[in-house]
């Protein structure tokens, strides 16, 4: 009983500093996702592509999170956005002080989206609020139909679904249709999306997606 | 700093009880083996392979952990093995208690070996010694050949390292010799195996080294 208070005092300290956060994004009309998934499903990869679709008309900024290494960060670089690679260090998930220590590394006032990357794991980034409008969670193929079911906390929160790596279908036993049922059964008002980030399919939709929000909270931005 | 020393309390508590499992395992002579892996990695896939080689010559038994869902255990308990699953409910890995807990429901008099299969997360079940003999990682092609520098500890505390789905590579961009060099840099004493579980490549190599063990932990019975 004691780990679990201990437990509720560590995600309500998260949570508060997440939403300090949160007012930081919403006074400068800066769209947030907390881009989480196992590791491998393809997150920097999406990443990658989002970029290719977006540089040029808006400011984008990424965070990429990693227990060791700064290969993503070096990746993302390469595509002239500014990035920031966070260390855990050993810890399964990013946190809102993390995120906090971090903003001043970007021109927040210039920025129009600040895409998280978080460390590679279906459970634990769930639980800790960032300050983001909206998680999306990855989910490849090669994974297997019955992870919404058996990892729900994750799909339960999440806004999109990207179902990713469906040029690898014919190759593989996975009933998209049945991730679909069961993951909009546990959250019927999910957006669902279906790419191949290395053959480039299904990206407009997912572009559209983001511009969408983008531009809901541009509008939602208060007079300061 | 208060974290870090709950957090150390944590995992000592939790690693007596994994002695005292540990104990309960070296007087009956069952190997034991903790397998780990992203989730989708192919676990239960394996594992169903490594039962029908070995299932007549010895007696084995299966503890399944997922956070929900008894899917896993009732694919296992086709197979005609004793089987339990453990739903953690949302905590990201098993531990030692969890395991003390569903040990009465094994006639362990009987038993050669015991195979954990955690909770698919390649970060949290590595920290959580549960009484096992060794540690099995699986690292599927899919995942990319970057993980084991970037999830280093599991690639550490691993006895073996199962490199899977090898039948895809015709089909992704993976390097398994890159793989191999960064997983034994991390930890020079990692037996690797190549499979596909699902092709029924590379499997009797990993059969013999389990055969190998199971031998290993019968001679170093303590008389009783």
């Amino acid at each position: 009983m004691k780990r679990i208070e201990l437990q509720k005092d560590i995600l309500s300290h998260n949570n508060s500093i997440g939403s300090e956060n949160g007012d930081t994004f919403a006074r400068k009309g800066i769209f947030v996702l907390n881009l989480m998934s196992s590791p491998g499903a393809g997150k920097t990869t999406l990443l990658e592509r989002t970029i290719e679709l977006l540089k040029g008309r808006y400011q984008l900024g990424v965070i990429e999170g990693d227990i060791a290494t700064a290969f993503d960060a070096e990746r993302i670089g390469a595509h002239g956005v500014p990035v920031t690679q966070i260390n855990t260090g050993g810890a399964c998930h990013l946190d809102s002080s993390m995120i906090r220590k971090v903003l001043a590394d970007f021109d927040l006032d210039r920025l129009d989206m600040l895409i998280i990357e978080n460390v590679g794991n279906l459970v634990c980034p769930a639980e800790f609020f960032l300050g983001e409008d909206a998680k999306a969670v990855i989910l490849s193929v090669t994974e297997g139909e019955d992870k919404p079911l058996k990892y729900p906390l994750i799909f339960r929160l999440a806004t999109a679904l990207i179902i990713n790596k469906i040029d690898l279908l014919p190759h593989i036993e996975c009933s998209v249709p049945r991730i679909i049922r069961d993951a909009t059964g546990i959250n019927p008002s999910l957006a669902v999306f279906q790419t191949s980030c290395t053959g480039r399919q299904g990206l407009d939709a997912w572009k559209a997606w983001l511009e969408g929000e983008m531009h809901k909270k541009k509008k939602s931005r208060p007079n300061t």
